[in-house]
């Protein structure tokens, strides 16, 4: 595990080799972690996991304190945790044209400091970040709706991955050539024409964090350490409804940045509370020259159209599709999609939606199962996973918000439901509102209308078609047309899994194939597997990849002749010659 | 120097040892280059300039054979050139919609071949367009009124030298990720989870060059290479006034694509006619995703503006600012300035215009020069150096277009003039119109209109400022605000260098230093000098570096499980720990 206190601010050198670790397994991508996901107390230690829930329960109520944060008063953004209770928490108010002023101000020591020491520090961010893991799972459980274990996972080690994968593409990006060169140019008469010059990385300007309601660590750290350590602060709007992991991420790297001895509003926490169009402002602030967005389409859609100051990273929404040509492994099957499915209650990015299948049926393990009983399979399927209340508290989120309910009593009015969203009392949290997912059963050619719209939740369609080469194409048409964060495929043919790559490759998205086991098409694990991609209309940015982080500094050069003093090399013969 | 004819098609072996070297070199940014600059029979052969001279002779008044090449009929640009002829080139007419489709058709072999094939088949073009050298300089020449040694030289060793180093990138960026990996996870019970994962590198769609009438080659071969090797299939659309060096390009592209057995139109050839606005047209065809543009501001902004299905990178004007401090040698400062603005007649994106000195003067080793008597003894300088004809004749340039002998008659307009733009006679081209540099005397608070709009052509301003520090905040803010391509200072003093070198930082531009020698502002090396900076307005992307590649492709990933019956590696006991 990462140093988790302090020792002295040489945060470089203590965290060098770490670094130097996660370029390397950025480009192996096998799997490598230095943030152990097990909320264990053999990993954690005895009292960590008591100790961040006291962390979090002290701060119900009260004003979240950020030393040093401009904003001379207080707002609340009304948080409220879907698993029933008010948060009532109350963070500095700070108006656009402060947060960007603040933000602004701190840059010229940070840009001075070169890429080791901004890398080393945010590194030093993250190791802090892990140890307050715990703290993190609560703020993300109840903001998200998450269950606990998810929220301690995605929430915490997992969004700390993310971010040490944006720290090192960011790094190494940045010492992709020398900081100072001698330049020596021979000629045909005379000595050569000697230079010495310089390389400074730069950053492109403010950034701004739009963060989303369901995943503000895990979609946040990215692009906040990618720019952080490409010399950029940052401004962090967390939406109204999870702004508390975002506040402890932020009152973390302030401590951090003041302790290495920089301004640290380097990052700012710009709170909202709901209804307010604070993000749309700073979007379009002529100092803010970076975005970050996670969320819907329609903001996506504007912030790429209107934030032209800007280079805008966004991951929207698509249609996240699986395509069901045969299987070796039917209850595997039945059971991976069912997990997938029902994970917090499908209100993942990743969550599938559109389940193709030919409707005179999939071979199988255990016979053609027509599109009509794969849907009823699939439900038995679901039913079978959440029957047992814990375990179906433990996969099962509480409805983040109200969009989420709505969406779900209009596919209810679909008339098609095969399987219909039930709610699941918690006993604990007696006022959450724990849904099931829902399964319609849809057709390619005339429900289209439907099925090509995203319904963010726990609504999935079956959607019957002419045959396997039929739904790849409507995989491939309608991804590319309207876009996808995940896709899937099962067949037990080596030509249906190739024409499925292409046909991804095609429309730009991830395949998954054959997934039955204990890895879920939802599910990307930093340092191996890309998420999202700027390759279809989901997403603008890939977490994370060298694009995600080029774009947010430049590489200025000055160049003067050297000392006559110094004498310079011999120069060669003749230019080197291939 | 690279083979130059081709033994087989394995391009990828033959050249993968320059391409190690460039990417080393681009890192190191010192002297690099296998391209022989010198235009002499001992490099090139002794043949090989008269060839290249009897191959455009040839050329003049005949269609241009593309064989393959889309288009039913021909259409002439009407080039001719500075120097005084017309061309009379017929090339293929092809509208946009046809150009787009041809080159789409031509992806998925392209797509597929990976990108060491492709990085190998693009060295090989250069290195045939390596030995026609002497042919395309005739080309540059007789489109861009460039003197003939520049011709060579820019048009192509040091194009050449450019197209590579945004293979290295394009090469380098795409290798980032291993193409297969084998991910395992420990479980805490049983054994691993284990996917076999795959990475493809998929170019984002069809690309598009808008090419200058200037320095088509130099400018246009970094875009063009830039997208072919990372997958995308590109339009050329070259300037009216300077479409044969293009269509040698282009031609030399196609040979070698079908060589190596894909569809030649991965390169087409899209020539418009005066007045026809084809560019516009392409850059907003839907299936146009990467525009790489150089000429003019409006048509750039208007490109960022609305082109929004593309990722556009621009390199448009500026104000291209000089810093005159102190200097311990001004008779080299006032030589190396004076080739800098003589340089084919300041019709340079690098030109300087803005030429800042305190009024009362600058400390030199002749004494105190005031920015009178400065601007005098900088026209003096140009009427040395411009004295002798045939140096005249090797320096300047004929005049590109009529917008360059409209700004200069403008400038004589505004009344400043300190030395006057002259017309030098050229015994063997007496048609030719070649203008000496123009020089006016403004002053930094009551001109501010007229400098801070750019003079493209031979067109320098002097202009008077309170103070050195005035002079570097007048040079700040106007970079800022209005972009630079180039900016310079000469001091002896090390606080102002310092001072310059923040200010240059600020204003996100390159910054030359003390150049009094062989070295001039205009003039950048490929793998070493960056050329542009999207840090400040003149340009939204830099020749080249990581960021100018990365847009134009997505690396898409599948996985799967890992066959059964190949045991994976043992599972290490616990995940790494840092």
């Amino acid at each position: 595990m990462p140093q988790l206190s302090p020792q002295g601010p040489d945060f470089p050198a203590r965290h060098r080799a770490l670094l130097e670790q996660a370029v390397a397994a950025a480009g192996r991508r096998e799997h490598w972690t230095p943030y152990p996901e097990s909320p264990s107390k053999s990993v954690y230690g005895e009292d960590a996991a008591k100790l961040g829930e006291t962390a979090f329960h002290d701060q119900v109520g009260r004003a979240f304190e950020l030393p040093g944060h401009p904003g001379e008063s207080l707002m609340s953004p009304g948080e409220r945790s879907p698993y029933g209770f008010p948060l009532d928490i109350a963070y500095p108010r700070v108006g656009p044209d402060a947060a960007v002023a603040a933000a602004k101000a701190a840059v010229p020591a940070w840009r001075d400091a070169g890429p080791d020491v901004r890398a080393g520090v945010a590194v030093e961010i993250l190791a802090r970040l892990n140890a307050s893991s715990f703290e993190i799972a609560q703020a993300v459980q109840h903001t998200t709706g998450q269950p606990f274990v998810m929220a301690f996972q995605a929430g915490g080690p997992h969004a700390q991955d993310r971010g040490l994968e944006a720290v090192a593409y960011a790094w190494a990006e940045q010492k992709r050539h020398v900081e100072r060169a001698r330049w020596s140019k021979p000629q045909r008469r005379g000595g050569p024409l000697v230079l010495d010059k310089r390389f400074t990385p730069v950053g492109r300007g403010v950034s701004l964090l739009v963060a989303c309601n369901t995943f503000p660590t895990w979609n946040g750290y990215p692009g906040l350490f990618a720019s952080l350590v490409t010399g950029n602060p940052v401004v962090v709007k967390p939406h109204a409804g999870a702004v508390l992991p975002l506040a402890i991420t932020v009152r973390t790297a302030r401590e951090v940045l003041a302790e290495a001895g920089f301004d640290p509003n380097l990052v700012v926490l710009a709170a909202e509370e709901p209804g307010e169009r604070t993000a749309a402002d700073l979007a379009l602030h002529p100092d803010v020259r970076i975005v970050d967005f996670t969320g819907s389409t329609e903001f996506g859609d504007w912030l790429e159209a209107n934030a032209r100051q800007a280079v805008v990273h966004t991951e929207k929404a698509g249609l996240n599709t699986v395509v069901l040509d045969s299987t070796d492994d039917y209850r595997g099957l039945l059971g991976n999609l069912a997990f997938s499915l029902a994970l917090y209650s499908g209100q993942m990015c990743t969550t599938p939606q559109n389940l193709l299948v030919p409707r005179a049926g999939i071979d199988t393990d255990q016979g053609t199962r027509t599109a009509d009983e794969f849907a009823a399979d699939l439900a038995a399927a679901l039913d079978g996973l959440l029957a047992d209340p814990a375990r179906a508290a433990g996969t099962l989120g509480a409805v983040v918000n109200a969009g989420v309910r709505e969406r779900l009593t209009r596919a209810a009015e679909l008339g098609r439901t095969v399987r219909a969203s039930t709610r699941i009392a918690l006993p604990e949290h007696p006022e959450a509102d724990v849904r099931t997912p829902l399964v319609a059963r849809l057709d390619a050619d005339t429900d289209r209308d439907t099925y090509t719209r995203e319904w963010f939740g726990p609504v999935s369609f079956v959607i019957g078609t002419d045959s396997t080469e039929h739904s790849l194409r409507v995989f491939r048409d309608t991804v590319r047309a309207h876009g996808a964060l995940t896709a899937a495929v099962h067949s037990t043919s080596e030509a249906v899994l190739a024409a499925a790559e292409r046909s991804a490759l095609e429309a730009g998205v991830h395949l998954s194939e054959n997934l039955t086991g204990g890895v879920f098409v939802n599910q990307s694990a930093a340092f191996s597997d890309f998420h999202g991609s700027a390759a279809n209309p989901a997403a603008s940015a890939t977490l994370s990849d060298p694009a995600f982080v080029t774009g947010r500094f430049a590489t200025l050069q000055s160049r003067r002749p050297a000392p006559a003093e110094e004498p310079a090399e011999e120069p060669a013969e003749e230019p080197v010659d291939a």
